[in-house]
Protein backbone atom coordinates (compact mmCIF):
# COMPACT_ATOMS: atom_id res chain seq x y z
CA UNK A 1 0.00 0.00 0.00
CA UNK A 2 1.47 3.44 -0.46
CA UNK A 3 0.50 6.01 1.34
CA UNK A 4 -0.15 9.62 0.28
CA UNK A 5 2.03 12.78 1.39
CA UNK A 6 -0.72 13.99 3.49
CA UNK A 7 -1.62 10.44 5.13
CA UNK A 8 1.99 9.83 5.89
CA UNK A 9 2.18 13.68 7.67
CA UNK A 10 -1.33 12.30 10.04
CA UNK A 11 0.39 9.34 10.75
CA UNK A 12 4.10 10.08 11.61
CA UNK A 13 2.37 13.13 13.70
CA UNK A 14 0.28 10.33 15.65
CA UNK A 15 3.37 8.26 15.92
CA UNK A 16 4.33 11.04 17.85
CA UNK A 17 1.34 10.95 19.64
CA UNK A 18 1.81 7.41 21.05
CA UNK A 19 5.59 8.07 22.08
CA UNK A 20 4.05 10.90 24.22
CA UNK A 21 1.48 8.52 25.58
CA UNK A 22 4.67 5.78 26.08
CA UNK A 23 7.03 7.69 27.60
CA UNK A 24 4.64 9.13 30.27
CA UNK A 25 3.65 5.98 31.42
CA UNK A 26 7.66 4.78 31.60
CA UNK A 27 9.47 7.73 32.78
CA UNK A 28 7.94 7.16 36.77
CA UNK A 29 9.94 3.75 36.66
CA UNK A 30 13.30 5.18 35.57
CA UNK A 31 16.20 5.45 38.02
CA UNK A 32 13.47 3.89 40.93
CA UNK A 33 14.47 0.58 42.48
CA UNK A 34 11.47 -1.69 40.25
CA UNK A 35 10.85 -5.03 40.08
CA UNK A 36 12.85 -6.58 37.46
CA UNK A 37 11.24 -9.85 35.69
CA UNK A 38 13.02 -12.50 34.02
CA UNK A 39 11.39 -13.11 30.61
CA UNK A 40 13.98 -16.09 30.22
CA UNK A 41 12.56 -17.63 33.06
CA UNK A 42 9.92 -18.83 30.45
CA UNK A 43 11.68 -19.85 27.62
CA UNK A 44 14.34 -22.24 29.73
CA UNK A 45 16.93 -20.01 29.95
CA UNK A 46 17.66 -19.65 26.01
CA UNK A 47 17.83 -16.14 25.91
CA UNK A 48 19.93 -15.77 28.78
CA UNK A 49 18.72 -13.00 31.15
CA UNK A 50 15.93 -10.90 29.60
CA UNK A 51 14.33 -8.22 31.85
CA UNK A 52 10.95 -6.60 31.49
CA UNK A 53 9.61 -4.49 34.04
CA UNK A 54 6.10 -2.92 34.44
CA UNK A 55 7.43 0.10 32.78
CA UNK A 56 7.66 -2.17 28.76
CA UNK A 57 3.82 -3.97 29.87
CA UNK A 58 2.48 -0.21 30.56
CA UNK A 59 3.59 1.83 28.06
CA UNK A 60 2.79 -0.99 25.05
CA UNK A 61 -0.73 -1.05 26.51
CA UNK A 62 -1.05 2.63 26.50
CA UNK A 63 0.12 2.63 22.69
CA UNK A 64 -2.23 -0.09 21.67
CA UNK A 65 -4.77 1.44 23.45
CA UNK A 66 -3.95 4.54 21.27
CA UNK A 67 -4.12 2.93 17.80
CA UNK A 68 -7.22 0.56 19.07
CA UNK A 69 -9.10 3.73 19.75
CA UNK A 70 -8.06 5.86 16.02
CA UNK A 71 -7.66 3.09 13.51
CA UNK A 72 -9.10 0.19 14.78
CA UNK A 73 -8.34 -1.28 11.28
CA UNK A 74 -4.58 -1.38 12.07
CA UNK A 75 -2.64 -4.30 12.73
CA UNK A 76 -0.73 -3.92 15.97
CA UNK A 77 2.61 -5.69 16.72
CA UNK A 78 4.37 -5.40 19.86
CA UNK A 79 7.38 -7.45 21.97
CA UNK A 80 4.88 -7.39 24.80
CA UNK A 81 1.36 -8.43 23.78
CA UNK A 82 2.46 -10.14 20.62
CA UNK A 83 0.00 -9.61 17.32
CA UNK A 84 -3.73 -8.39 16.45
CA UNK A 85 -4.34 -8.78 12.72
CA UNK A 86 -5.89 -5.63 11.08
CA UNK A 87 -8.04 -5.44 8.48
CA UNK A 88 -5.66 -2.76 6.92
CA UNK A 89 -1.97 -3.74 5.37
CA UNK A 90 -0.97 -0.86 8.05
CA UNK A 91 0.15 -2.42 10.89
CA UNK A 92 2.14 -0.71 14.39
CA UNK A 93 5.38 -2.63 15.01
CA UNK A 94 6.25 -1.87 18.70
CA UNK A 95 9.38 -2.28 21.07
CA UNK A 96 8.12 -0.15 24.15
CA UNK A 97 11.56 -0.13 25.78
CA UNK A 98 14.50 -1.47 23.62
CA UNK A 99 17.59 -1.85 25.70
CA UNK A 100 15.74 -2.77 28.89
CA UNK A 101 19.14 -3.73 30.04
CA UNK A 102 20.48 -0.09 29.65
CA UNK A 103 16.84 0.77 31.17
CA UNK A 104 17.14 -0.92 34.43
CA UNK A 105 20.85 0.51 34.75
CA UNK A 106 19.87 3.60 34.60
CA UNK A 107 21.57 4.84 31.09
CA UNK A 108 19.80 6.54 29.48
CA UNK A 109 20.36 4.68 25.96
CA UNK A 110 16.78 3.17 25.73
CA UNK A 111 14.11 4.26 23.73
CA UNK A 112 10.91 3.51 22.44
CA UNK A 113 10.83 1.72 19.32
CA UNK A 114 7.50 2.62 17.34
CA UNK A 115 7.15 1.32 13.41
CA UNK A 116 4.35 1.89 10.69
CA UNK A 117 4.73 -0.93 8.01
CA UNK A 118 2.97 -0.34 4.92
CA UNK A 119 2.55 -4.03 4.15
CA UNK A 120 5.86 -4.25 2.91
CA UNK A 121 8.05 -2.51 4.69
CA UNK A 122 8.59 -0.01 7.41
CA UNK A 123 7.92 3.20 6.04
CA UNK A 124 7.58 5.58 9.24
CA UNK A 125 9.99 5.13 12.34
CA UNK A 126 10.31 7.05 15.59
CA UNK A 127 12.94 6.86 18.42
CA UNK A 128 12.29 8.65 21.40
CA UNK A 129 14.44 8.94 24.24
CA UNK A 130 12.19 10.94 26.92
CA UNK A 131 14.88 11.58 29.40
CA UNK A 132 17.43 12.88 26.95
CA UNK A 133 14.73 14.88 25.49
CA UNK A 134 14.98 13.16 21.91
CA UNK A 135 13.21 11.76 19.19
CA UNK A 136 14.45 10.74 16.35
CA UNK A 137 12.13 10.28 13.38
CA UNK A 138 12.72 8.80 10.01
CA UNK A 139 9.72 8.85 7.21
CA UNK A 140 9.45 9.65 3.55
CA UNK A 141 10.04 13.36 4.65
CA UNK A 142 13.47 12.46 5.57
CA UNK A 143 15.09 12.13 9.37
CA UNK A 144 14.15 14.64 11.84
CA UNK A 145 16.24 15.13 15.61
CA UNK A 146 13.13 17.95 16.67
CA UNK A 147 13.53 20.40 13.55
CA UNK A 148 16.53 19.54 12.42
CA UNK A 149 17.05 17.21 9.81
CA UNK A 150 19.91 14.51 10.14
CA UNK A 151 22.24 13.38 7.56
CA UNK A 152 24.53 10.29 7.75
CA UNK A 153 28.50 11.08 7.34
CA UNK A 154 31.06 10.19 4.72
CA UNK A 155 33.03 6.99 5.68
CA UNK A 156 34.29 5.13 2.63
CA UNK A 157 36.52 3.09 4.35
CA UNK A 158 36.23 0.75 7.38
CA UNK A 159 40.25 2.10 8.94
CA UNK A 160 38.30 5.68 9.59
CA UNK A 161 35.19 3.55 10.75
CA UNK A 162 33.28 3.82 14.15
CA UNK A 163 31.59 0.81 14.76
CA UNK A 164 29.02 -0.48 17.08
CA UNK A 165 27.12 -3.02 18.75
CA UNK A 166 25.36 -3.50 21.64
CA UNK A 167 26.94 -6.82 23.40
CA UNK A 168 29.61 -8.75 22.04
CA UNK A 169 27.45 -11.69 24.30
CA UNK A 170 24.71 -10.86 21.09
CA UNK A 171 26.54 -13.11 18.83
CA UNK A 172 25.49 -16.45 19.64
CA UNK A 173 24.84 -18.11 16.71
CA UNK A 174 28.04 -20.31 15.00
CA UNK A 175 30.16 -18.32 13.33
CA UNK A 176 28.57 -14.66 13.76
CA UNK A 177 31.30 -13.78 16.72
CA UNK A 178 34.20 -14.53 14.50
CA UNK A 179 32.47 -12.93 11.50
CA UNK A 180 32.28 -9.72 13.50
CA UNK A 181 35.72 -9.54 14.91
CA UNK A 182 36.74 -9.57 11.11
CA UNK A 183 34.91 -6.64 10.61
CA UNK A 184 35.83 -5.14 14.32
CA UNK A 185 39.83 -5.94 13.88
CA UNK A 186 39.73 -3.70 11.15
CA UNK A 187 38.12 -0.65 12.29
CA UNK A 188 39.15 2.68 13.72
CA UNK A 189 37.32 2.63 16.75
CA UNK A 190 34.48 -0.63 18.24
CA UNK A 191 32.15 0.68 20.84
CA UNK A 192 29.72 -1.47 23.03
CA UNK A 193 26.47 -0.86 24.90
CA UNK A 194 24.58 1.11 22.30
CA UNK A 195 20.70 -0.30 21.53
CA UNK A 196 18.68 1.38 19.27
CA UNK A 197 20.57 4.72 20.36
CA UNK A 198 23.43 3.69 17.88
CA UNK A 199 21.68 3.56 14.38
CA UNK A 200 20.08 6.82 15.66
CA UNK A 201 24.15 8.09 15.99
CA UNK A 202 24.62 6.75 12.10
CA UNK A 203 21.35 9.00 11.09
CA UNK A 204 23.19 12.27 13.10
CA UNK A 205 26.32 11.29 11.33
CA UNK A 206 28.43 10.34 14.59
CA UNK A 207 28.63 6.72 13.49
CA UNK A 208 29.39 4.42 10.64
CA UNK A 209 28.06 1.47 11.00
CA UNK A 210 26.33 -1.03 13.65
CA UNK A 211 26.29 -4.63 13.15
CA UNK A 212 23.79 -6.72 15.29
CA UNK A 213 22.75 -10.31 15.44
CA UNK A 214 19.65 -11.99 16.70
CA UNK A 215 17.25 -9.34 16.98
CA UNK A 216 13.69 -9.54 16.55
CA UNK A 217 11.19 -7.56 14.03
CA UNK A 218 10.26 -5.37 16.71
CA UNK A 219 13.93 -4.58 17.24
CA UNK A 220 14.60 -2.75 13.77
CA UNK A 221 11.60 -1.59 12.24
CA UNK A 222 11.25 1.55 13.50
CA UNK A 223 15.15 2.26 12.89
CA UNK A 224 14.91 0.76 9.22
CA UNK A 225 13.33 4.98 7.90
CA UNK A 226 15.45 6.34 10.37
CA UNK A 227 18.78 5.46 8.84
CA UNK A 228 17.80 5.03 5.27
CA UNK A 229 16.18 8.43 5.03
CA UNK A 230 19.03 9.86 6.70
CA UNK A 231 21.08 8.67 3.70
CA UNK A 232 22.57 5.42 5.39
CA UNK A 233 21.73 1.95 4.59
CA UNK A 234 20.48 -1.12 6.47
CA UNK A 235 20.07 -4.63 5.35
CA UNK A 236 20.96 -8.29 6.49
CA UNK A 237 24.44 -9.53 6.50
CA UNK A 238 23.89 -11.05 3.33
CA UNK A 239 22.43 -7.35 1.80
CA UNK A 240 19.04 -8.48 1.71
CA UNK A 241 15.47 -7.22 3.38
CA UNK A 242 16.51 -6.51 7.11
CA UNK A 243 12.47 -6.13 8.36
CA UNK A 244 12.33 -9.52 9.88
CA UNK A 245 15.03 -8.97 12.20
CA UNK A 246 18.17 -11.75 12.70
CA UNK A 247 21.57 -10.68 11.32
CA UNK A 248 21.68 -6.64 10.42
CA UNK A 249 23.77 -4.14 8.90
CA UNK A 250 23.52 -0.47 8.93
CA UNK A 251 26.13 2.04 7.64
CA UNK A 252 25.84 5.77 6.42
CA UNK A 253 28.41 5.25 3.59
CA UNK A 254 27.34 2.69 0.71
CA UNK A 255 31.06 2.07 0.12
CA UNK A 256 32.01 0.61 3.77
CA UNK A 257 28.21 -1.36 3.74
CA UNK A 258 29.73 -3.21 0.66
CA UNK A 259 33.82 -3.85 2.36
CA UNK A 260 31.58 -4.83 5.64
CA UNK A 261 29.07 -7.32 3.85
CA UNK A 262 32.55 -8.73 2.18
CA UNK A 263 34.45 -9.40 5.82
CA UNK A 264 31.31 -10.54 7.12
CA UNK A 265 30.65 -12.94 4.06
CA UNK A 266 34.43 -13.94 3.46
CA UNK B 1 45.25 18.41 55.24
CA UNK B 2 41.87 18.44 56.73
CA UNK B 3 39.44 20.76 55.32
CA UNK B 4 37.10 22.61 57.12
CA UNK B 5 33.52 22.25 56.56
CA UNK B 6 33.28 26.07 55.06
CA UNK B 7 36.15 25.71 52.85
CA UNK B 8 34.57 22.45 51.68
CA UNK B 9 31.68 24.03 50.90
CA UNK B 10 33.29 27.00 49.05
CA UNK B 11 35.78 24.26 47.29
CA UNK B 12 32.73 22.22 45.77
CA UNK B 13 30.52 25.70 44.78
CA UNK B 14 34.30 26.36 43.06
CA UNK B 15 34.44 22.48 41.31
CA UNK B 16 30.92 23.54 39.95
CA UNK B 17 31.62 27.05 38.48
CA UNK B 18 34.54 24.68 36.83
CA UNK B 19 32.68 22.10 35.52
CA UNK B 20 29.96 25.68 34.15
CA UNK B 21 33.21 26.64 32.60
CA UNK B 22 34.30 23.43 30.77
CA UNK B 23 30.37 22.54 29.84
CA UNK B 24 30.52 25.71 27.92
CA UNK B 25 33.73 25.10 25.89
CA UNK B 26 32.49 21.56 25.18
CA UNK B 27 28.65 21.78 24.33
CA UNK B 28 29.77 23.57 21.16
CA UNK B 29 31.72 20.62 19.81
CA UNK B 30 29.41 18.01 20.37
CA UNK B 31 27.87 15.92 17.87
CA UNK B 32 29.42 18.17 15.23
CA UNK B 33 31.60 16.95 12.17
CA UNK B 34 34.70 17.98 14.47
CA UNK B 35 38.69 16.95 13.74
CA UNK B 36 39.61 14.09 15.82
CA UNK B 37 43.55 14.04 16.29
CA UNK B 38 44.49 10.25 17.33
CA UNK B 39 47.09 10.65 20.38
CA UNK B 40 48.09 7.18 20.35
CA UNK B 41 50.39 8.36 17.42
CA UNK B 42 52.50 9.96 19.41
CA UNK B 43 53.17 7.38 21.60
CA UNK B 44 54.07 4.27 19.12
CA UNK B 45 50.27 3.24 19.25
CA UNK B 46 50.94 1.50 22.28
CA UNK B 47 47.57 2.49 23.94
CA UNK B 48 45.73 1.53 20.74
CA UNK B 49 43.38 4.49 19.16
CA UNK B 50 43.56 7.42 21.25
CA UNK B 51 41.15 10.23 20.58
CA UNK B 52 41.41 13.86 21.87
CA UNK B 53 39.33 16.89 19.70
CA UNK B 54 39.69 20.52 20.36
CA UNK B 55 36.40 20.07 22.99
CA UNK B 56 39.17 17.98 25.68
CA UNK B 57 42.02 20.79 25.36
CA UNK B 58 40.05 23.80 25.56
CA UNK B 59 38.18 22.61 28.19
CA UNK B 60 41.16 22.02 30.55
CA UNK B 61 42.83 25.34 29.76
CA UNK B 62 39.52 26.81 30.72
CA UNK B 63 39.52 25.53 34.11
CA UNK B 64 42.88 26.19 34.79
CA UNK B 65 42.39 29.04 34.00
CA UNK B 66 39.95 29.66 36.73
CA UNK B 67 41.81 27.36 39.13
CA UNK B 68 45.23 29.96 38.30
CA UNK B 69 43.04 33.19 38.89
CA UNK B 70 41.55 31.98 42.22
CA UNK B 71 43.58 30.06 43.58
CA UNK B 72 47.05 29.99 42.33
CA UNK B 73 48.68 27.92 45.22
CA UNK B 74 46.72 24.94 44.50
CA UNK B 75 48.60 21.97 42.59
CA UNK B 76 46.93 20.76 39.13
CA UNK B 77 46.99 17.74 37.01
CA UNK B 78 45.15 17.54 34.19
CA UNK B 79 45.14 14.65 31.25
CA UNK B 80 45.63 17.26 28.40
CA UNK B 81 48.33 19.82 30.09
CA UNK B 82 49.62 17.70 32.82
CA UNK B 83 50.97 18.51 36.18
CA UNK B 84 51.39 21.98 37.86
CA UNK B 85 52.76 21.74 41.44
CA UNK B 86 51.31 23.71 43.81
CA UNK B 87 52.64 25.52 47.13
CA UNK B 88 49.25 24.00 48.94
CA UNK B 89 48.82 20.20 49.75
CA UNK B 90 45.73 20.78 47.79
CA UNK B 91 45.48 19.23 44.13
CA UNK B 92 42.94 19.75 41.32
CA UNK B 93 42.65 16.32 39.07
CA UNK B 94 41.20 16.80 35.78
CA UNK B 95 39.88 15.06 33.16
CA UNK B 96 38.21 17.43 30.51
CA UNK B 97 36.55 14.87 28.94
CA UNK B 98 36.50 11.09 30.03
CA UNK B 99 35.03 9.41 27.45
CA UNK B 100 36.32 10.59 24.68
CA UNK B 101 34.82 7.89 22.86
CA UNK B 102 31.47 8.09 23.65
CA UNK B 103 31.80 11.69 23.02
CA UNK B 104 32.85 11.30 19.20
CA UNK B 105 30.05 8.71 18.81
CA UNK B 106 27.76 11.07 20.28
CA UNK B 107 26.69 9.04 23.44
CA UNK B 108 25.82 10.81 26.10
CA UNK B 109 27.99 8.93 28.43
CA UNK B 110 31.12 10.60 28.85
CA UNK B 111 31.76 13.63 31.45
CA UNK B 112 33.42 16.20 32.66
CA UNK B 113 35.71 14.86 35.90
CA UNK B 114 36.80 17.43 38.95
CA UNK B 115 38.82 15.96 41.84
CA UNK B 116 40.17 17.85 45.14
CA UNK B 117 42.74 15.86 46.36
CA UNK B 118 43.54 17.20 49.92
CA UNK B 119 47.30 15.62 49.61
CA UNK B 120 46.01 11.74 51.23
CA UNK B 121 42.89 11.23 49.09
CA UNK B 122 40.32 12.89 46.88
CA UNK B 123 37.42 14.60 48.94
CA UNK B 124 35.60 16.24 46.37
CA UNK B 125 34.74 14.98 43.32
CA UNK B 126 32.26 15.91 40.35
CA UNK B 127 31.30 14.36 37.35
CA UNK B 128 29.32 16.71 34.77
CA UNK B 129 27.07 15.52 31.72
CA UNK B 130 26.04 18.98 30.27
CA UNK B 131 24.32 17.22 27.10
CA UNK B 132 21.85 15.06 29.98
CA UNK B 133 22.01 18.08 32.52
CA UNK B 134 23.54 15.83 34.87
CA UNK B 135 26.24 17.05 37.41
CA UNK B 136 26.97 14.12 40.20
CA UNK B 137 28.89 15.65 43.03
CA UNK B 138 30.20 13.64 45.53
CA UNK B 139 31.96 15.32 49.12
CA UNK B 140 31.95 14.76 52.61
CA UNK B 141 28.35 16.12 52.29
CA UNK B 142 27.22 13.02 50.77
CA UNK B 143 26.60 12.61 47.21
CA UNK B 144 24.01 14.76 45.20
CA UNK B 145 22.24 14.68 41.88
CA UNK B 146 21.28 18.18 41.73
CA UNK B 147 18.74 18.90 45.10
CA UNK B 148 18.44 15.00 45.54
CA UNK B 149 20.84 12.62 47.83
CA UNK B 150 21.98 9.65 46.35
CA UNK B 151 22.57 6.26 47.86
CA UNK B 152 23.59 2.79 46.36
CA UNK B 153 21.27 -0.40 46.66
CA UNK B 154 21.88 -3.32 48.64
CA UNK B 155 23.15 -6.23 46.61
CA UNK B 156 24.80 -8.70 48.32
CA UNK B 157 25.01 -11.66 45.98
CA UNK B 158 26.84 -11.63 42.51
CA UNK B 159 24.37 -13.92 40.97
CA UNK B 160 21.83 -10.80 41.73
CA UNK B 161 24.54 -7.81 40.44
CA UNK B 162 24.26 -5.31 37.55
CA UNK B 163 28.19 -5.43 36.62
CA UNK B 164 29.63 -2.98 34.13
CA UNK B 165 32.93 -1.88 32.32
CA UNK B 166 33.82 0.14 29.70
CA UNK B 167 35.08 -2.07 26.81
CA UNK B 168 36.38 -5.64 26.92
CA UNK B 169 39.33 -4.34 25.11
CA UNK B 170 39.98 -2.49 28.39
CA UNK B 171 41.53 -5.80 29.97
CA UNK B 172 45.03 -5.75 27.90
CA UNK B 173 47.64 -6.94 30.78
CA UNK B 174 47.77 -10.17 31.27
CA UNK B 175 45.75 -12.29 33.23
CA UNK B 176 43.47 -9.09 33.79
CA UNK B 177 40.56 -10.77 31.04
CA UNK B 178 40.17 -13.80 32.55
CA UNK B 179 40.19 -12.46 35.70
CA UNK B 180 37.39 -9.66 34.59
CA UNK B 181 35.36 -13.23 32.99
CA UNK B 182 35.45 -15.41 36.29
CA UNK B 183 33.23 -12.22 37.86
CA UNK B 184 31.53 -11.69 34.60
CA UNK B 185 30.18 -15.23 34.26
CA UNK B 186 28.78 -14.99 37.55
CA UNK B 187 26.62 -11.75 37.22
CA UNK B 188 23.59 -11.70 36.86
CA UNK B 189 23.83 -8.96 33.60
CA UNK B 190 26.88 -7.29 32.38
CA UNK B 191 26.75 -3.98 30.53
CA UNK B 192 29.60 -2.51 28.29
CA UNK B 193 30.58 0.91 27.21
CA UNK B 194 29.96 2.75 30.44
CA UNK B 195 33.01 5.39 30.91
CA UNK B 196 32.61 7.48 34.69
CA UNK B 197 28.78 7.18 33.68
CA UNK B 198 28.98 3.55 34.86
CA UNK B 199 30.40 4.88 38.48
CA UNK B 200 27.56 7.16 39.31
CA UNK B 201 24.61 4.79 38.55
CA UNK B 202 26.54 2.75 41.09
CA UNK B 203 26.13 5.50 42.93
CA UNK B 204 22.40 6.24 42.09
CA UNK B 205 21.55 2.49 43.07
CA UNK B 206 21.22 1.16 39.52
CA UNK B 207 24.86 -0.43 38.98
CA UNK B 208 25.94 -2.99 41.72
CA UNK B 209 29.73 -3.04 40.38
CA UNK B 210 32.11 -1.54 37.80
CA UNK B 211 35.65 -3.44 37.05
CA UNK B 212 37.97 -1.65 34.84
CA UNK B 213 41.92 -2.16 34.10
CA UNK B 214 44.56 0.22 32.77
CA UNK B 215 43.25 3.33 34.38
CA UNK B 216 44.86 6.56 34.93
CA UNK B 217 44.63 8.78 38.17
CA UNK B 218 42.52 11.14 36.45
CA UNK B 219 40.20 8.63 35.36
CA UNK B 220 39.05 7.94 38.81
CA UNK B 221 39.53 10.51 41.69
CA UNK B 222 36.06 12.21 41.04
CA UNK B 223 34.35 8.89 41.04
CA UNK B 224 36.08 7.91 44.24
CA UNK B 225 34.31 10.39 46.27
CA UNK B 226 31.18 9.88 44.45
CA UNK B 227 30.71 6.39 44.99
CA UNK B 228 31.81 6.24 48.38
CA UNK B 229 30.20 9.26 50.31
CA UNK B 230 26.72 7.32 48.06
CA UNK B 231 27.58 4.73 50.65
CA UNK B 232 29.87 1.97 48.39
CA UNK B 233 33.38 0.98 48.41
CA UNK B 234 36.38 1.65 45.55
CA UNK B 235 39.28 0.04 45.86
CA UNK B 236 42.10 -1.46 43.72
CA UNK B 237 41.55 -5.29 42.71
CA UNK B 238 43.38 -6.21 45.43
CA UNK B 239 41.53 -4.10 48.08
CA UNK B 240 43.92 -1.31 48.03
CA UNK B 241 44.09 2.61 47.69
CA UNK B 242 42.52 3.50 44.10
CA UNK B 243 43.65 6.93 43.49
CA UNK B 244 46.58 6.24 41.44
CA UNK B 245 44.02 4.21 38.67
CA UNK B 246 45.24 0.85 37.69
CA UNK B 247 43.13 -2.00 38.07
CA UNK B 248 39.56 -1.12 40.30
CA UNK B 249 36.94 -2.12 41.57
CA UNK B 250 33.63 -0.39 42.84
CA UNK B 251 30.56 -1.47 43.81
CA UNK B 252 27.62 -0.43 46.20
CA UNK B 253 27.35 -3.56 48.75
CA UNK B 254 30.47 -4.43 50.52
CA UNK B 255 29.37 -7.74 50.66
CA UNK B 256 29.55 -7.82 46.74
CA UNK B 257 32.55 -6.49 46.87
CA UNK B 258 34.34 -9.23 48.91
CA UNK B 259 32.98 -11.48 46.86
CA UNK B 260 34.32 -9.94 43.43
CA UNK B 261 37.85 -9.31 44.59
CA UNK B 262 37.93 -13.11 46.05
CA UNK B 263 37.11 -13.77 42.12
CA UNK B 264 39.75 -11.51 40.57
CA UNK B 265 42.31 -13.00 42.84
CA UNK B 266 41.60 -16.52 42.44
Amino acid sequence: MTLSPELTETLTAFAGRLADASAKVIMPHFRTAMPVDDKADLWGGAKGYDPVTAADRGAEAAIRALIEADYPDHGILGEEYGEKQGSSPLTWVLDPIDGTRAFITGLPLWGTLIALNDGSAPVIGVMDQPFTGERYVGSPAGTFLGGRRLSVRACPDLGQARLMTTSPHLFRAPGTRDAFERVAEKAQLVRYGGDCYAYCMIAAGQVDAVIESGLETYDVQALIPIVRQAGGLFTSWTGGDPQAGGDVVATGDARLHEQILNLLNG
